[in-house]
């Protein structure tokens, strides 16, 4: 087994060298189901919307030829030849001399071109008088006019809103094409670690990770599976990644990665097939320990077991992979520019990613405070910073009101500031 | 019946005098299902985080006064009396002259007060040499440094992403409590409208509003439940409306509601229940047709037909008011400044919205574009409007290269512009 670290480029390298990220596949859903789903095909109309000549106002139906000349003094008598409602095929035709009653939206007849608004007529009997020309097509829109049989609707890619739902429904589809959810077997390790919920022995801590992570699969748009905690045993760790290889598309580990003499994920990850190991370690800091491996065919990442470290190589290894299985465009995440609050030195030789607070300072501009990593604050580091900065590896420092840039870990609407 | 238009902000009045806006009510779900809900209450560390004194490091647990005066050149001797595994209660104690070797994250044991980094030790069978002085705590994650006990780790109205999930995860917690999710029927009326999927009879047109506005109800933390569509038959709509009022917190209807004989819903909704019909038109362009009611101490609204008119007033007038029940604070849509691309006219008397696309001039500002409402698009509409622009009742009209305020429908990082 190898143990040269890769910088951060090398190991997005590898895993691109070895494992082929594309779309996982396509399935068809419910339009009802489709929310916040990937449209995996162009949704084409099959028919023209709307599919007939239809009435955009109350009012008459005519020739339109009969009321040239017509206006408020001098009125075009035409006698009324039926009506025409909503939702029913007419059964009547309009002749010249005639006009049809007709509600908007309902399709117009035959032998009319046109439609005299209500408000333009008088009705006497069965006579209508018309007090204002119309031009043909006037009140009309005419079949295909909002969307043409075989016009693309909603393109490949997009992701399903409320419109985009409205508008397939528009052409009569309720079912749709959508790139599959990519499930995501999570799991812990670690002597020490106990499932939230059960009791917990002296010397113990509760999980962190596999829920952590759990969530952040699903905010990659992937489906997690919780496989749970497990001791450093290499038995136990290797039947719990054969069964996370059989139940998923991807494998995120947390815990036993370093160098100690329990940290068997690496080991074992070394004889689970071919090729194994692709990154042992990476010139990061956090997430020097990361240990990522390809066995049949599928990626597995194994992230150090400081909550802090290991959602932040998600962040910037998992998701992204995660995010394009689900054929979603991989959305940089949201940055912001602020100021330095004090000078900041990244670890020798390794990118340096330094978890940060936005504040404001005095004079209201942003300001990126850096939040203790370490031992000293897991939980309360996860929860405080908005996002980090990164350091690159060659850089000395960064300095005290410096302009960085801020990845943001949410929106910033999200974040008081 | 009384017609009398409200104006928008009337209308918002209304709802308040005779509907209390406030969250529905709290369940507990498993921390796993938890991703996207709203915390219902303030979870509190039952236990300090870590909850022993625990090593930071791999090295050996001392009496720190037994390391002072220890350098490089003149190394203290202590004999070995044991190990401390991690996740394992220490069953030895440390004496003077006596250091346990310890693992990082294993807890500290008796008689020892501070951690010798193993880099600054040499081991000769059970003799250590400790070539660095340590004082009292160095190396010591205390008991609650992290949580203390008693401490709020996440706050209420908090919505769950994986950094509070783990949080919460950290002490222990494996189910929490959250705001229920409010069910809302939606339902759309209409003598022409079909249920996409089902063969479209000559004359008729499909359902969108339906779809669209469940997908709506998705966006805003609702659950919507999707009754279809209707007839203008009396007596099936009063059927489907005491149905929803029985299956939901909410009822969302479209169309039926202009003055045209068959506009069914605001009659039925008049005799369901009191107080009934609270508002019967608003002074909007578009959405003046917007009707009211509260029946049995459940809203319902009832939109326009119109798919882009339904959408916005639900945007407008529902959207925070599910949001509100849900536990969700109330964001504003996120806003741009934009400059209108062209003369803009509000419709007399009437508080107007203008669908608009954002586009870029040649100098890249964003400028907003009318997209024509109205028969003529109902699904292009739609779908090519980014957000609106509001123009209040007593405004003449937005000049061409004034500065308007543009609602986004979505983030404007999702719009091409």
């Amino acid at each position: 087994m190898f143990r040269k670290l890769f910088t951060f480029e090398e190991a997005k390298k590898a895993i691109e060298k070895h494992f082929a990220v594309k779309p996982l596949g396509i399935e068809e859903v419910s339009l009802l189901e489709a929310y916040n789903r990937v449209l995996a095909e162009d949704v084409v109309a099959p028919l023209d919307i709307p599919p007939f000549n239809r009435s955009t106002v109350d009012g008459y139906a005519v020739k339109s030829e009969d009321t040239f000349g017509a206006d408020e003094n001098r009125p075009v008598k035409l006698k009324l030849c039926g009506v025409v409602n909503v939702g029913e095929m007419p059964k009547i035709k309009v002749e010249h001399g005639t006009a049809a009653e007709i509600m908007t939206g309902a399709p117009i007849p035959e032998g009319a071109d046109a439609v005299v608004m209500a408000e333009d007529t008088e009705r006497k009997n069965s006579d209508i008088y018309i007090y204002a020309a119309v031009a043909k097509d006037e009140n009309v829109m005419k079949a295909g006019a909002d969307i043409k049989r075989g016009e693309t609707v909603v393109k490949q890619g997009q992701i399903l809103g409320a419109r985009e739902i409205g508008a397939i429904a528009a052409v009569g589809l309720s079912k749709v094409k959508v790139y599959k959810i990519p499930r995501v077997a999570v799991l812990s390790t670690g002597a020490e670690i106990t499932e939230p919920g059960k009791p917990l022995a002296q010397g113990k801590i509760y999980d962190i990770n596999a829920y952590s992570l759990s969530t952040a699969v699903m905010e990659s748009g992937g489906k997690p599976v919780y496989l749970g905690v497990f001791p450093d045993d290499p038995n136990e760790i290797e039947k719990a990644l054969r069964h996370a290889l059989t139940s998923a598309d991807i494998v995120v580990t947390s815990g036993g990665v370093s160098v100690g003499p329990k940290d068997v994920i690496p080991k074992t990850l070394s004889f689970l097939g071919k090729p194994g190991v692709i990154v042992c370690g990476i010139a990061t800091k956090p997430g020097k320990p990361t240990t990522i491996a390809i066995v049949e065919g599928k990626p597995i990442f194994a992230l150090p077991g400081h909550p802090t470290s290991a959602l932040l190589i998600f962040h910037l290894l998992v998701r992204q992979i995660i995010e394009c299985m689900a054929g979603r465009k991989t959305v940089e995440a949201a940055t912001i520019r602020a100021f330095a609050s004090t000078r900041m030195f990244p670890a020798r030789g390794r990118r340096t990613f330094v978890m940060v607070k936005i504040k404001r300072d005095e004079s209201q501009r942003f300001m990126a405070e850096p939040v203790p990593v370490g031992l000293s604050g897991a939980i309360t580091t996860l929860l405080r910073a908005d996002g980090f900065i990164e350091i690159p590896e060659n850089q000395q420092f960064v300095d005290a009101g410096e302009g960085v840039t801020v990845h943001l870990f949410k929106n910033l609407e999200n974040i008081r500031v």
